[in-house]
Order: structure tokens, then C-alpha cells, then sequence
């Protein structure tokens, strides 16, 4: 007999409760159906859930027909709480040393097309002494994820013990690493039941997902960027505010201050889409040579941050924190040593930072470039950023399923952004594809 | 990787239509999508799903998350009938010899207490010429189902092959038989994934569920006894009303000419309830003793099916054709005969056919024998028949989970029904409950 089953009509007739519970004991058939019927879950309910579906109680068709139940249903506020702080204690919660209280932030992105802010972001903080125990992900749609971005640096590991964390924040202040098999186990279980039942795109169990990683990293400060347009999930500032708001009351709820900013993706951000492109920029950035938009959202994510931790006496003093880390080189002497910390050779990182180093002498390159002009003169009203994710994932640059090998060298380079002038006739560079 | 993965996002993004195509093929994930956001599926994509589930291409997860988003977005008159011919044609359609055109009829009952007239009716119908191929079920709550009940008989086996059935019913007329596993594959996956998922209680899941599995069995006519009352899974009328014309729909839809029947169940049917108990009102019954009820319904249902197929010109020829084989003995002399020719020994049938014999002589009884006296005088105003069923259930007549032994020859035996005086002085008999 597989676990939990039984038959539901029996257990109805037979004394069901208002609340799940089957004779006073809880029981998955009567919780999935209570949620099936649009009633609130309590505490007690979701923790069992979580407790059950970690323990490989749930079947998997009852963990579809809850998560569906969820999507449709949906969860409210306290719903979404509970929830997100079951899955953050159905595993290892990260600790840290006492001294670095009051400087443990971290920042979550819902996904932009040209996004490679985390991994500027992480070293600027540091060098702002916060501590960044960053916990990210791969892509498994559009260009790769973070993790992806920082493979193609030959050597890194996202891979680290939480001992190694510990090591590198000490002498570093920042990491940037994937999540271990012990970090929010339920959200592993979970997220690859959602995604192919078709529920993945429900507040609440977005809000959930994210926010239980965040908060298992034991963190005194989170800053999130919802993102808003055609390159995100979410297409309309409502939405958008929607789940900020959510995440917000979840993160705030689960003791971790945290504040989310509502930012435009409706274009690129910088210039460059794919792996090894954005890590380029990346650097280019750290020089202090990054384009506005990609410079403005670190600095203001940054500064929320710092602001919210009391590093600077004001919001103004705090995005200035940030934007002179770009400038004097601390930031990128920070990623340097980030890059060396996790498995970069010394030689390799040295030579990637030097000012006016062609990087693409030692990260992945595209074989093939195809350039692409504008056939008429004037400004450049708009570029979507969605098509360039699909051309980038078509490219290679992103995964068509889990535990795909993706091409790190593919993907574009913008030569114009919003509001640039082109020019018919005379030649001018725009936009570069580079291919396999 | 798992069958039917991926990522709905990718897909999304990646060129989904509005009818679960991705990239002009069908895809588990996208039609899930599609039926969570409350559209009609298409005949196209019904029958894919349910081709693919019988595949073994749909994941558990994928099953009970598109499982629980019809149960809550419902499935209309056009997609409860084009599930219902996929699950026909997911596995053997029954085949029978020319010559039985126009005479093959079952019926099927959604569910009641103390209900044992299949064992009645089959039999009167083979006595009045019909063909009855009986593919029934076992009970997975209250008490046993039909199969259990006849297996309360020493030696009678409800597992017969097409072949045997063909042969039975040439010289029988009527079989009752388990499902075999190439009838509706589809039915027996989804149903066992409802019954854990909560998901059981779905007019248009119920519907196919009991509508394919009766025209695999290429019938000229069926009967349906939809249940109403306390002891029913519908509770009032306009439910059990919308389930009977949703059902008649899809039998007539497929081409089987279906009638329906509402019928009480707020009252036990007959006096037995219990498997040997069900049985031996049986025998009484086809002894031309039964209670008027269960004869009435008997003869009822008997007749609706006999003038559907113009066995007798009118409703009133078509009931008193039923009535008669019960009192002249046609009806019993064809059980017997169903006994025989589905193994068991010709003396035991003998012996339990004998007007006049105690039956439990040579059924499963109960060791012990409790009664219940009524504390005042008057009259029976109701039984609770599902308190009954709870009862006889938690005795050991019914399963808790598949696959269960059940107890044959405990249950309750009433000895007075509703309207019937009671004395509290006087001794007389009133209820027995027979346990093990």
C-alpha cells in the first residue's frame, strides 16, 4: 500500500473534522481536500504537509493535486507564512558567527534577461564589509542562471560546504554558491513537482519558495528586485506589487528585514545576454565601465541594503557606498578574490581583472558572430527583452530541461540601448549575436 | 528525465497556443495549464491525455494535479463525453455474438446500503431472455461490494475470462464478473489516483469513470440507480438529478440507450446488510419473499431496461414480466445456474436454493449475536442507513483500504424497517447485529 492513502470517502464518513484531521489525527486525503474547497489551512495543517512531503509520505499524485489545489485556490498571508517558515526548518538552517550580526544581507532577483547583477552586487557589498552568503540557482529557461554565468570562468565552484562559506565570508565577505542537498529540502521536492504540473506561477508558492531559501541562509537584511515586463514573469506593475508585498510580509514575518524594489525589464539590462558575455560586463562593470541602467541597479539595490542595516546615515550616503566600490577598484579586488576563494587559479583571476583585458583570451567564446544593422535611421524605441532570452536560449546559453550542458560562449551583445541614434548609412556597431 | 517534463515556462514562452499545443504537438503540461485555467479541453486533447496516462507517459504528480483541476473547474456535457469514449477505448471492448443484438442490458447502481439487487436482477433478466454480462466492483468502504457479496458463497469466482463469460451467458444469460485488467486500463489508473488525491467526488469523473467501463461492455440498454439520501454520496435531489442526466448523456452519447432512476437511500434496502446477510435476502427474495422494497426496486429497474428494448409493450407488461420470474421461480433457477457455471459446487447450490433451507447452514456467520430492543413504544420513523453502513463496516463487511480481507458473516440484520409498530413490552424482535 503506498503511503497515505486510503480511501477519502471512508475517512469523511467517518468522523472528518473541520480542520483535516481523521479522529484527531492529521491526514493528507482531507488536508488536500480542505484546500480543494477553498478553506484557509492552519498552522498545524501546513507543517504536517511539509513534514510529510519531506519524509517521502506524499505520493506524488497527492502532491500534484495539492500544489493544483494550491494554484487555484490560492494561499493567503498567513497561509504563505506558514508555509514558508515549514520548508526553511525542513532542513539545515546556516549559522554563522556571532560577530557578523547586524551585516548578513543577501538579495533575490525574479529573474531579468541580462541579469547579472548578483554577481557584481556580492563583491561591491563586501567591499562595504557585509557579509554575502549568496545561495543562487541555474537557469532552467532564458539565458543560464548566476551559477551558469560564474561557470564560465574556468575553475570557479559553486559547490561549497558550508564550512568553506564560513571560510570565504571570513576572508572574503562573499560567496556565490549553489544550494546544498540539506538547505530547504521541501522546496527541491517541491519546485520540480510544480514544474511540470503546471503551478509554478502562484504567489503564494513563489513567495514561499524563494523566501524559505532566503531566510535558511540566516540572513539580518534581504533585498529582493521584482521585476516588471515583457523579460519577467510578471507583466503588470499590480501583479508585481502583489507578490513584492507577499514576499515582503514573508520575509519580515520569517525575522529578516527585507525590502523589495520594483524594477523595468522590459529591456535588457547592459549590453551583454549570455554566460560568458555577462560575466565580461561583469568585470567591465566592476572598472567602473558599466552601463548606466545595470550601475544604477546595483548601487540602489545596494544601498537599500546598507541603509536597512544602518552601514550609512541615509539613503543617498548609502547608494554612494556602493557606486564607489565600483569605482576604486575595492569591488573588483573583492570578486578577484571571490574568483580565487572558489577554485579560480590565482594567475587566471589576476589576468581577468586587469584594466583593458580582453577576458575573452581566457572565457568561452563563440565561434561565430552575426552582426545585425538597423535597415532604417533614428532612435531605438525599444528592445524586448524576451525575444532576445529566446534567441539566447535557442542559442545554448540556457537549459531545455534539467541537468542540460549549456553552451557558455553563445549569446548577444547590444551595441545601442533604449534611446541610442542609429544610422542607416554610415556603419555603426549594433548588435552582435554570437553563435556556436 | 522523467516523462512529459520540462518546463512550462520555456514552453509558455516558446510558441503555446490556446489548445495545449506546444509547437503544434500536445503536451501533458500545457493541457494541465489549460484545464487550471478553466477552458474546455477539445476531443483532441482528452484523448491524448488519457491515451498517454495508459501509456505510463503521464507522471503521477501530472495525473493528480490535472485530476484536481477538473474536480474544481468541472468538465462540461462535451468534455465529460469525450473522456468517457477515450477511457472506453483505452483497453478490450467486449464482443458478443450477432444474435444477442437488442437483448444485452446491465445496470449499475451509484452506491447504497444493504443493496443487493444486482445478485436479484441479473438472474430476472436472463429468466425474461435478456443477456446480462455484469461487470461489477468490490467495495472499498461501507459494506463489501457485489463481488464480495457473491464471494461470501463457497467457491464463487467472479474472475472469468471473455470467453467463459460468452459461454456463461449462452447458457445462463447472465454472468456476475470483476473488471478484467484489459477493461478500461485508463479507468482503474485514474480511479486509483482519485481515491488518494481527494479528487473522487466529481460529477464528470464519476460519470466516465462509470459510463466507460459499461459501454466497453457493449450493451443494447442500461440502467442507472442513482442513489439519494443519507446512506448515498448524494445527499439531495438537484445533485443526484444533474448526475443522472449527465450519465444518461454520455451512455446515449456513446451508444447505449440509458435511462436513469433516482432512487431513495435514506433507508436501508431490504432487512440484510452485511455480505452472507445480503445473500441470504437474496435467495428469500428470488423465493418470491424478498421486502417490498428491495422487490419494488428489483422490478422497477428490471422493467425500465425490458421496455427499453421492447421486451414488453408497456411499463406496467415490462414490471409484471420481472415480478413473475421472482415468484415462479425462473429467476431463482437461473442464479443457481449463474452459481454453477461460476464454480460452485452443484450440490452446494442445491442445498441454498431449497425453499425453506437455512442458508447459514453453509454461509460465513458470524460467531456472536447481539440485539438491539427499541427503549419505548411506537413506530420506526428511519433507520440511518449510513450509520448502519459505518457499523457494518468497522465489523469487518467492508475494506479499509484496496486489497483488504474482508469479514463475510458479520452485519446487521433489521426486523423492523420504517413504518412498522414497536413495543417496548412485549418481546420482539428488532435489530441483530451479527459480529465475528
Amino acid at each position: 500500500m503506498p503511503p497515505n492513502s486510503g480511501n477519502s470517502n471512508n475517512k469523511k464518513r467517518n468522523g472528518e473534522t473541520e480542520t483535516g484531521k481523521i479522529n484527531g489525527e492529521l491526514c493528507i486525503p482531507s488536508l488536500i481536500k480542505r484546500k480543494r474547497d477553498g478553506k484557509q489551512l492552519t498552522r498545524e495543517e501546513v507543517e504536517y504537509f511539509v513534514k510529510e512531503v519531506v519524509a517521502g509520505q506524499v505520493q506524488d499524485a497527492q502532491l500534484g493535486a495539492m500544489l493544483m489545489a494550491m494554484y487555484i485556490r490560492g494561499l493567503d498571508y498567513d497561509e504563505t507564512s506558514y508555509l514558508t517558515r515549514s520548508m526553511t526548518h525542513s532542513g539545515e538552517v546556516l549559522k554563522w558567527p556571532a560577530e557578523w550580526r547586524g551585516k548578513i544581507v543577501d538579495k533575490h532577483s525574479t529573474g531579468g534577461v541580462g541579469d547579472k547583477v548578483s554577481l557584481i552586487l556580492a563583491p561591491a557589498l563586501a567591499a562595504c564589509g557585509m557579509k554575502v552568503p549568496m545561495v543562487s540557482g541555474r537557469g532552467l529557461c532564458h539565458t543560464g542562471g548566476t551559477l551558469d554565468k560564474l561557470e564560465s570562468i574556468p575553475g570557479f565552484t559553486v559547490s561549497q560546504s558550508h564550512a568553506n562559506m564560513i571560510k570565504i565570508l571570513e576572508d572574503v565577505g562573499c560567496c556565490i554558491v549553489g544550494q546544498t542537498s540539506n538547505l530547504v529540502p521541501a522546496d527541491k521536492i517541491m519546485y520540480a513537482t510544480r514544474d511540470v504540473t503546471s503551478t509554478t506561477e502562484n504567489i503564494g508558492l513563489i513567495t514561499s519558495s524563494i523566501i524559505s531559501k532566503k531566510v535558511a541562509e540566516s540572513l539580518d537584511a534581504l533585498v529582493l528586485d521584482v521585476k516588471i515586463g515583457k523579460g519577467a514573469f510578471l507583466k503588470n506593475e499590480k501583479d508585481a506589487r502583489e507578490l513584492a508585498n507577499r514576499m515582503v510580509a514573508a520575509g519580515n514575518g520569517s525575522g529578516v528585514q527585507t525590502i523589495a524594489l520594483l524594477t523595468d525589464m522590459n529591456s535588457p539590462i547592459g549590453m551583454n545576454i549570455g554566460n560568458a558575455l555577462e560575466v565580461a560586463e561583469t568585470i567591465e562593470c566592476l572598472h567602473g565601465n558599466g552601463p548606466n541602467d545595470l550601475t544604477d541597479l546595483v548601487t540602489r539595490l545596494g544601498g537599500h541594503l546598507l541603509y536597512k542595516v544602518n552601514a550609512a546615515g541615509s539613503m543617498d550616503a548609502a547608494v554612494d557606498m556602493v557606486a564607489k566600490t565600483l569605482i576604486d577598484g575595492s569591488a573588483l579586488a573583492k570578486f578577484q578574490a571571490m574568483m580565487v576563494a572558489q577554485g579560480v587559479q590565482e594567475e587566471l583571476a589576476d589576468k581577468l581583472c586587469l584594466k583593458g583585458a580582453d577576458v575573452f583570451e581566457y572565457l568561452p567564446k563563440a565561434k561565430h558572430t552575426y552582426e545585425i544593422k538597423c535597415s532604417k535611421s533614428g532612435h531605438i524605441h525599444s528592445i524586448d527583452s524576451m525575444n532576445c532570452a529566446i534567441v539566447t536560449w535557442k542559442l545554448g546559453a540556457g537549459r531545455k530541461k534539467a541537468g542540460e550542458a549549456i553552451n557558455f560562449g553563445v549569446g548577444i551583445q547590444l551595441k545601442k540601448h533604449v534611446g541610442d541614434a542609429v544610422n542607416k548609412d554610415s556603419y555603426n556597431k549594433q548588435t552582435y549575436i554570437f553563435n556556436k
